[in-house]
Formats: C-alpha cells, sequence, structure tokens
C-alpha cells in the first residue's frame, strides 16, 4: 500500500463520495473543478485541488502533475488532451483509459463497440444530417415511436427526444436546434418496450478481471433515476444473465475502473444494453449500505492497482435487501426535501446521504439508503418516508418477486389438499411458486427442481405426496434446503401409508414430516423456518399464535357464560 | 434540519470520524486541535477550524464563537471554561453537559456518582495521600493484587498500576511519583477477576430517553483494546442484563450524546462496571459496517437533536456478526502494520480504515472490521489477515458460543437416541444445548424454555419423546420458532404411539416430525434450516450431500469389483 496520489476530473457528488472512500485508505485525492468549494472538494483539506473545468487543458494537465493515478467522476472530460497526457508520461496512469471514455463519451459510438464484441444492445443508426426527409425515413426503419438522441454531452434524460408519429418531426427539429444540442452528433434508436430496467455495476481491475455487483432495479422518473431496488424483483435466473451480458460488456474494454451498465428486460424476456458510464453510478448507492465494498472504494481500489477482495463479496450478509431512493431538490420551494430527509432519520434501517450543494428544483441533492434483510420491510419503510409527498413509491409488483417457498406435488389430485398451504402463504406474504413435480412419472424435472431451488432463492420446500410417496425425500436428497413433507390421504390405508413413506427416512437425509393432510401445517412451518432469521415473518407468526389463542379464549368464555347446553346446541345449527 | 454548526474539541480518530458522519448529512464542523493537518481536520475543507489544545480557555472560546452547539472527541477537556461559556451563552448547547465530562472525567468521582446511583462499579477508594502506610492499609482493606489507578488523564492503561503484594508497593510510588502523575488524584480498586470484559454503547438524546447497541465482548492487550467480538459471545440473558446496566448508567447523566460502557463479566457471573467514556468508543467501531446507523451518527443525531430512529436499529440484519480489530503501529518497523491492512483489503467482508497519522509504535492508525451473517466465517477471516503477525486473534472459546439450536427430551431414558443429534450438530460445528424438559412432569419448566428460546437466540428445537409424546407439539405451541420432533421408540407399539402422538398435529401448529429414533436427521433437518439463510451451513449440508454420495459410490465400485458373493462374505465378518 504505498502511497499515491489520486486525481479526479470532476468534483461533485461522485467525486465527494470517491474522495470520503479514499479518506477511509489514507489516499491522497485532488479534485479538479470549478470553485473551492465544491461537492467533493468539501471533504478534504488538501491545499493542491485545482480550481477549473474538466475540459480545460491546462487544467489537466495542472491536475496531472500533482498526481500518479486520474481518474474521472464524469465522463464529458477532454479525452484529446488525456491521451496527450498519457503519451508524455508514461508512468502516469490514466482510468479508465483514455480510449474506452472516447467510446463511451459517444453514445453512438459506445453501441457500435459492443455490437462487434456481440453484446446486446436496442438498433440504433446514426443520424448524418437532420432533416425532416431522413427522420421520416428512419421512421419508416425504426417504426414509431423511436428515439432520436444526442451522442455526447447527454445524462439524466438530456438531448432524448421521443418521435411519436410523423408529426412530432418538426418539434424533434426544433428540440435540437433551440437547445443548441450539437446536430452534427446525433442518432436514432429504436423505441424499447421494457418489464423493468436493470443495471449492474462492473468493476474492471487491472489484470483483467472483472467483478460484478448484484442486478438492481432502476425506476426513472422524468427521466432521473428516482429508486433503485437491490436485487431486482426479477426471477435469479434473468439477474444472473443482467450480470453476464454487464460482465462481458466491460470485459470489451481496456484498463481499469468501475462501470455502471445499464440495461433493459424487455418485453420479449431479453436482456439489452441501453448504456454504460465508465465511473461510479446513481444505480449503485445502494452499495454503500448493503455490501461490504461500496462502489466507491472498488473503484478505488481497482484504479490504484490495491487487492480486490478475493471471491468479490456483494451483499454484507445473503439476505440483504436495500432500496435506494434520490433526493431531489423540491419543484417548488426550496430545502423542502429535507423533510422526508429528517423523515428517514426517523425511520430505522434508513440513512441519508446529502451532497453538500444548494438545492434547486430536481437537483440531485442526497440519496436515502433503506437496509433490511426483507424487501418488503424495505418496501414499508420507503412508504412511511415519501408518504404524502410527490414521491411515488413504485409498490413492488409481487407477481416479480422471487419465490421463497416452493410448493411441489407429486399429481393435481393433492392440489386440494396442497392448496390450503398456498392460502397460508399468501396470508403470510411470503412469496411461493407452485407446480406438479412427480417423483415416479417426471424423475428428471424433479432433479432439475430440487438441485436449482437454492439458486433461485428458494429458503424452503414444501413436498405434497400420497401412497408409495417419494417426492419428498427424493427432493430432499438432492438439496441442502430444509423440505418439508405432506403425507396426502389416498383411498385406502386412511394416510399411513404416505405418512410411514415420507417420516420413516434414512439417516442422513431428513424430511419435517407433518400430519396426514395438513398442509396448512406445512406452510406455517415453512413460516417459522423463515422466521428464524427474517423477523418480520417471526412477528407475523408471533402474531398469528396471539390470534389463535385470542379466539380459543373467546369460545371459553362463551362457555363459561352460555353454559355447556346452550354452547352444543348453537354449534349443532 | 435547520443548519447548524457543530465544533468539536479534539482532532484525533474519534473526531475524524464524527465529521465524515457529519460531512454525510451536510452538517458544518469546526474542529479545535493543535496543527492544521490533524485526523480530523484532513478531511474537512472548513477555513474555520481553530489551531490550539482543547485544555486552553482562550481557544475554547474562539471555538464557542463560531458555533451553535459543542461537544468533546476526548474527556480530558477544559470543563470550567465549558461551564463558564454555558453561563455567558445559554442559546451554545454543550453535550456531554460540562457537569457530565467532570464526574466522568475523575475516574474516582464517576465511580461515586454510580454507586449513588445503584449502579454495580468495583469497590474503589481515594487515596488521600500516596505513602507505604495507605498502600498497605488499602493492601489489608482489597486483599492482593489491587489496582492503583490515576483519577484524571489516564487512558489504555496509563496511570495504572497493579500492586501484586506488599513488595510491590515501593515500585508503585516511584512509578507514580517518576511518571509526574498528579500524585494528589489516586484511587485504589479491587482486583477483579473476570471472564470477559463487555462494551456497549449507549447514545442518550435530549428527551431523556437511551438507546443501547449490542453487547459486545472486548479483548484488551497490554490495556490497549486489540479486538472486538460483536455481539459478545455469551448467553443473550447475560449480553441482555450489560446492556441494561449501561443504560441505567447513562440514564444517571444529563444531556445528550454518546457514552462508551465498559463492564466486566465476573467470574461469578455479575456485569460491573469498569469505566465509562463521555464520547465514541473503540469499542464501537464496529457500528460503521454492522449497524445502520453507527455510533458516530446516533452521536451527532443526540447531540444535535436529529431524529433518532424510532425503535432504534442495531445490527443491518438479524444475522449479523462482527468483529473489529485496531490496527496498531508496528513496534519495530515503520508502516509495517499496513501489509495486514493489504491483506485485509483482499479479504471478502473486510473493511480497513486508517486515521491519516504517522505510523509510531503502538499507536493506533486504524482499523478494520469484519461483518458475515457468522461469527465463524468472521473468525476465520481474522485468522487469514492476522495470520504469522504478532496479532493474537484470540480464538472462540465454543463454550461461550450462544446455541443455535436446543435439544430436548422428556426423560433421561431419551438421551441415547438423542445423542445422536448432539454428535451431528457437534460435526457441522453448530452451537447447541441440550436438556431434559417433561411436558408431563415439567410443565412450567417447558413453557418458560418454549418461551425464551428465540429470545436466547435460538433458530431451532428439537424436541425427542416417547409414548404420549407431548413435548414437541407443547413446545411449538408456545414458540413461533420451528420445532423438530423425533418420535422415540418405547417398550411396545414399536414408536407408533409416539410417531403418531407428534406428527398428528392440529391445523396452525406444526411439527416438523422425522422417523422414529432417528435424532440423527432431526439434526440434520437443523442445519438445512439454518443453512437457509446462513451460507456457512448451506456450504455444509452440500459437501456432507455430496460425501454420503462418495461413500455409496465407492460401495458400488466395490461391489462391481469383487462380485455379490465376496462382499456378502466381507460384510457378514
Amino acid at each position: 500500500m504505498d502511497q499515491k496520489t489520486l486525481g479526479i476530473l470532476g468534483g461533485g457528488q461522485l467525486g465527494r463520495m470517491l474522495v470520503e472512500a479514499a479518506n477511509r485508505l489514507n489516499v491522497k485525492t485532488v479534485i479538479l473543478e470549478k470553485g473551492a468549494d465544491c461537492s467533493a472538494k468539501q471533504i478534504s483539506n488538501s491545499t493542491e485541488h485545482v480550481d477549473g473545468s474538466f475540459t480545460d487543458p491546462e487544467k489537466i494537465q495542472e491536475l496531472a502533475k500533482k498526481c500518479n493515478v486520474l481518474t474521472i467522476e464524469i465522463e464529458h472530460v477532454n479525452t484529446e488532451t488525456l491521451a496527450d497526457l498519457k503519451k508524455l508520461n508514461p508512468r502516469l496512469k490514466i482510468y479508465p483509459t483514455p480510449e474506452t471514455i472516447k467510446i463511451i463519451q459517444d453514445k453512438f459510438s459506445q453501441k457500435l463497440h459492443l455490437t462487434k464484441n456481440n453484446i446486446p444492445v436496442v438498433e440504433s443508426y446514426p443520424i448524418e444530417n437532420i432533416c425532416p426527409e431522413e427522420l421520416n425515413d428512419m421512421g419508416t426503419k425504426l417504426n414509431y415511436p423511436y428515439m432520436l438522441k444526442a451522442r455526447t454531452f447527454a445524462y439524466d434524460g438530456r438531448g432524448n427526444f421521443v418521435i411519436k408519429n410523423k408529426n412530432s418531426i418538426d418539434e424533434a427539429i426544433k428540440f435540437f436546434t433551440e437547445n443548441k444540442q450539437n446536430v452534427a452528433k446525433l442518432y436514432a434508436e429504436k423505441w424499447c418496450p421494457f418489464k423493468v430496467e436493470l443495471a449492474v455495476m462492473v468493476v474492471r481491475s487491472l489484470n483483467n478481471k472483472v467483478y460484478s455487483y448484484s442486478t438492481v432495479e432502476t425506476i426513472h422518473k422524468d427521466n432521473i433515476c428516482h429508486v433503485v431496488y437491490a436485487p431486482a424483483r426479477i426471477p435469479d435466473s434473468v439477474q444472473f444473465e443482467a450480470r453476464l451480458v454487464a460482465e462481458n460488456a466491460i470485459k470489451s474494454f481496456d484498463g481499469a475502473g468501475i462501470f455502471g451498465v445499464e440495461m433493459f428486460y424487455s418485453q420479449e424476456g431479453k436482456i439489452i444494453i441501453n448504456e454504460i458510464a465508465p465511473r461510479p453510478h446513481n444505480s449503485g448507492h445502494y452499495t454503500i449500505d448493503a455490501c461490504v465494498t461500496s462502489q466507491f472504494e472498488a473503484h478505488l481500489r481497482s484504479v490504484l492497482d490495491l487487492p480486490m477482495p478475493e471471491g468479490f463479496t456483494n451483499f454484507t450478509t445473503c439476505d440483504t435487501n436495500a432500496i435506494m431512493i434520490n433526493v431531489l431538490g423540491d419543484r417548488e420551494v426550496k430545502d423542502k426535501e429535507l423533510e422526508y430527509c429528517e423523515r428517514a432519520l426517523a425511520t430505522p434501517n434508513a440513512s441519508v446521504y446529502l451532497y453538500g450543494k444548494e438545492s434547486k428544483p430536481q437537483r440531485k441533492l442526497g440519496h436515502i439508503n433503506i437496509v433490511s434483510s426483507s424487501m418488503h420491510d424495505c418496501e414499508r419503510k420507503l412508504h412511511h418516508i415519501v408518504e404524502n409527498t410527490s414521491l411515488d413509491p413504485h409498490v413492488t409488483d409481487t407477481t416479480l418477486n422471487k419465490p421463497l417457498v416452493g410448493i411441489i406435488m407429486g399429481s393435481d389430485s393433492d392440489l386440494p389438499v396442497m392448496s390450503a398451504a398456498c392460502d397460508i402463504l399468501k396470508q403470510f406474504s411470503v412469496p411461493f411458486d407452485v407446480t406438479i413435480v412427480s417423483a415416479h412419472r417426471t424423475p428428471h424435472r424433479m432433479s432439475k427442481y430440487a438441485v436449482e431451488a437454492s439458486k433461485r432463492g428458494m429458503k424452503v420446500i414444501i413436498a405434497g405426496a400420497g401412497g408409495a410417496a417419494h417426492l419428498p425425500g427424493m427432493v430432499a436428497a438432492m438439496t441442502p434446503l430444509p423440505v418439508i413433507g405432506v403425507p396426502v390421504k389416498g383411498s385406502c390405508l386412511d394416510g399411513v401409508d404416505s405418512l410411514h413413506s415420507i417420516v420413516q427416512m434414512p439417516r442422513g437425509v431428513p424430511v419435517a414430516t407433518v400430519a396426514i393432510n395438513n398442509s396448512t401445517n406445512a406452510a406455517l412451518l415453512a413460516v417459522r423456518i423463515l422466521g428464524a432469521y427474517n423477523d418480520t415473518y417471526f412477528q407475523k407468526m408471533q402474531a398469528f399464535l396471539l390470534k389463535q389463542e385470542e379466539e380459543i379464549l373467546q369460545k371459553a368464555q362463551k362457555l363459561e357464560d352460555e353454559g355447556y347446553e346452550q354452547y352444543l346446541t348453537e354449534m349443532k345449527k
């Protein structure tokens, strides 16, 4: 850990959080940004900071003289100057490399690069000359609506225009010429209807290894990132695919650094890259609280060539869930947004981060992280914080929830018995899925189900079966998860055949067996198992037991008050 | 959240971490400390910092003029000046109050105060006049060995002397006179043999509420805090008692702020306060990673009268465990301690914090936090980090581990069957306890056991019983935890009586029943339940299943190789 000085082009909140991470590791930072009191400079007493623009060649040179390593917190920098510096001084390290920044800062060349490397992106074409004819041709090629986007210097939706139909073409031309966008640099992009937007932070180290954080779900409003759910509320397999796509994309660049990869999970179920940022990213702010190593520290470690944690860790513990919400300047009343920061301070499990910036409408002034072992708990807290504000908390779509419990049965004839388990799990708001898996008739399907269950994030499996009931035991033999067996009563032997088939497992492979036909208890047992580590379910189970007790006490009172004869008469009615 | 400026007396690492927390909330801080580049000033670009000593009345006045609220990061400040300031300017808030600091900074008056408030402390007496006679009298009163301690300006063991026997008295007098300790201010303290040293961080808010963090275990070496285990590796009930004692102690003071309460868990099983620090404390550094709200942010919130999280949160998720280890300057080679910081960077789940201080032998230069869902995992990582260094990782005494699984049985006659469960849990390194609880003969003991199990940190209960086996079901009725039932075979009915008594529970109260006499499977099921949320146990279960498979495959190979006749002959041997 030799002492290096890190120069950062840009001094906004991303720079500030980089400086915070650097402070913790005794890494000296020097900031290039206009003004002496920008967000990043506020938290470093260095007298070396440079006052100027991160696009000004002279200022970049001045910064470079003070540092061993240069990095960026914004991609709209002067890459030519950086490339020249690198040539002139080979001992100066610049990460991400000027070449990588150059490719990425032009969104269309970014797309070309990804396409060349077989990474899925949205279909796009350059606009050579903005005029009604060309935009009309593009409409024929891409269909309406389509997107017209500035290739460079665009972020948070700035420089984007939706061409709804032929009639929007004139308006689009007016938008780009009046807003002084660089009209020579535009491209057209096919409209991509998506289920959710995803993002993955990927770190690239100098030995060409890439490490990805979890796949998160980003919710934008007016083109600004608004809420992030970590992990994304989509099946594990899709999360995994998104990480793979993101990792492959970042492998295709050189140099080191962290990259934010924004993706669409399309209506057709495909993962398609939307765009990449070669720096820490708003979608990764949750990592400060939910992960051991934050995106900012990961970036530092990669550009300074410090060790990365072996087998890169993600969440702090295996059941961490997080929601991040941006604190945007109120549209009407200055500093009004601090009201919900204050509410966040009063909310358990929430942390507030403010960036030392002056409040302006819709400006990113801070963010709030909520962390819990249950996403439902995070959501409840989010609701509490943003209640009665203009913020829309985007309630969970429970159909997207990944199942914690899997209910399987050998045959659909078991469903009338097993449905009671489903009812209980619904009642306790436990995400679950239910299907038919037969040990004797679909043995391979059964193997696949058992082997994949834990990878899908399941914690408990409930298996119902009748007769020579092999399903619970066979599944237990192929998963380390707890398996609960429900003996289903058949047409003869009163279910004792199923009971013994399920409960009398050999030493080594246990099945948690419940009473014959009592899938209610199987589900309640599953809730208890979840509750052993998840406080929300623990509390719910405690409440359930209390309610059961109260019901019996009421009946006892009634029996005592009315006498047994009257009570019996009423019961017989 | 109106803007307040916070003045901090002292600019060491505790001040630095307070400033970091303040930066996150846009709270302006001004530091009083000698030099322009002390640890705390490094991470704030304010031009208002005061250069001087936190004991200098003029400098304290200069600081006060710039602030709305004053606080401390070290208790050896000038409390008279603070008290005068408060009188002169009632709008200036000072927390902790000068009165509280004054009581605490004199360790003997601290003890008198606590004793007056019925808080258990070690027996102590003031030394009026250090001389052989008085120390000899004290030896008669307290027995040998006893401690001689400076009442003020002592920390990290400085100003402490152990009087082993009569012969040490002269040496003690020499120690205190030669070391220029204030000989007028000493006290004698009874020797307190302890099982472990504990500490609890307690926050006191302006509305007189106190909030405590978890009870942690501190391990000192040469009187300097070395390693912290959070939570402490002692039974939950003892942890709870320690929090209560600490909370009561802090209730007895006025004003706001965070307090570090150091305690002994004595050989006789008593909780006794050792000393209190009226500020953030080394034993609370783990909170930066393991808790949503760190000790530093909690201190800020209390002294600035910001909202505290309702129902104050402790650990990030319910299964968080942490170990903190201090980074002390190497005794021989400057900066050598950075070697194990680097090793920590390469270790998953570890975070490194350096304080921007120059390396000097045994100086506190930083700390490392390790966080995981399993304490065993934390310990493994600690070992990896400190391997082959002078640091001694203090391996877990597993007898102190709090049980995750409780094994109970109706009678000692069930033990031959139930002991197999114990063997399995030992094999998987699951902390458990085992006892006799009879539903029919000790019904009240059973209720107590069931109700307290979850509070003790248990995750699963295994209950074995025979005949009209009521124990598993009754326990399940009184706890929301998963209960596993083992039917124990009696002298008649082949165990079917026990099986049906256990498995045929009514709807509402499930018991996870395993095969007759198969407590092995009960324990394996318990490990699966733990493994659903604890990755260490999940991996171990997966390895166990693989090993089982391999054993059978070896047997299959042998049977194929040797033929069934030879194999059978060998089996019969």
